[in-house]
């Protein structure tokens, strides 16, 4: 599927209310749940989206929007949420990211962004040059590989419960 | 984790309006999306869930708690959606869905099973004796790994589309 403005924006407004749905008032023993070490909770992940809200992805198209002489976008902190969260509750949480994802696509949509637009370049720090095409397609993908990653770890919590089904589930090992 | 009761239905009557939020209203190019042939779109997926709700969950628990002579489980259709479906909107089956398991829910609480109930077993047609505690624990993994699906086949609609960022995006191509 080509990236297209309406469709991406589709997805990228139910996150919210879909992590909402699927988190709000469950027991910590799921929400704080991992895969093992150095693995990340469905709080942890949340923590991470709104990160990205904060420091990824509009400030980055906004570096691509204005062309200037340096177009480098300063590195994905992949571990901001461990000190950002600090002190805060899940439902706290969620309606943070809520907020913050409201108020940048109310930024995405005002732009009125045009397909030249989209094809304008940043510097990624690793990869070089990716379009605001590449980033708003990330945007979205990045949503639904973490909302993919909650509904895992919480599945995988029962592996052993399941007894001899886990055979049939393949979120339990693959 | 141990399958307990309480913690397991928290997830199970959260499946769906988790499902709501992230489909009601998306346009068909991801609601239809698939990872290839015979692979299954998010449309497809409600079906699936739709029918263990008819078919699985609950009337398996109840030749448990019978404990009668022949206590072996129907086997599961695994395409009985793609008949079941037809004709019917993607609202329509999250309505459908959503009226079923608050029923079953419904049932299941009513029992107020006891832990020597939640160690009775039935007859599974290929792995032979399992305990109705495994087959709730089951249930609840099973929603999740089909929550996890959904996200990843639309997550892998922009393979292409985000470019570089793929390699570092695990649901890609994990």
């Amino acid at each position: 599927m080509d990236f297209e403005l309406t469709t991406g924006i589709a997805v990228l407004e139910r996150t919210p209310p879909a992590l909402r749905a699927m988190l709000a008032g469950l027991p910590p023993a799921w929400t704080d749940a991992t895969e093992g070490a150095e693995t990340w909770s469905p709080y942890v992940i949340l923590g991470h989206l709104i990160h990205g809200e904060r420091t990824d992805w509009i400030p980055r198209a906004r570096i691509i929007l204005a062309q200037g002489p340096d177009r480098r976008f300063t590195p994905y902190d992949r571990h901001a949420q461990f000190h950002e969260s600090r002190g805060k509750t899940l439902a706290g949480l969620l309606d943070e990211f809520a907020v913050l994802r409201a108020r940048n696509l109310a930024t995405l949509t005002q732009w009125g962004l045009t397909e030249a637009q989209l094809g304008l370049a940043g510097e990624h720090p690793e990869f070089g040059p990716v379009t605001l095409r590449q980033l708003l397609a990330t945007w979205v993908a990045h949503d639904l590989g973490h909302l993919a990653q909650v509904s895992r770890v919480m599945a995988r919590q029962y592996r052993e419960a399941v007894g001899p089904w886990r055979a049939y589930l393949p979120v339990m090992d693959r």
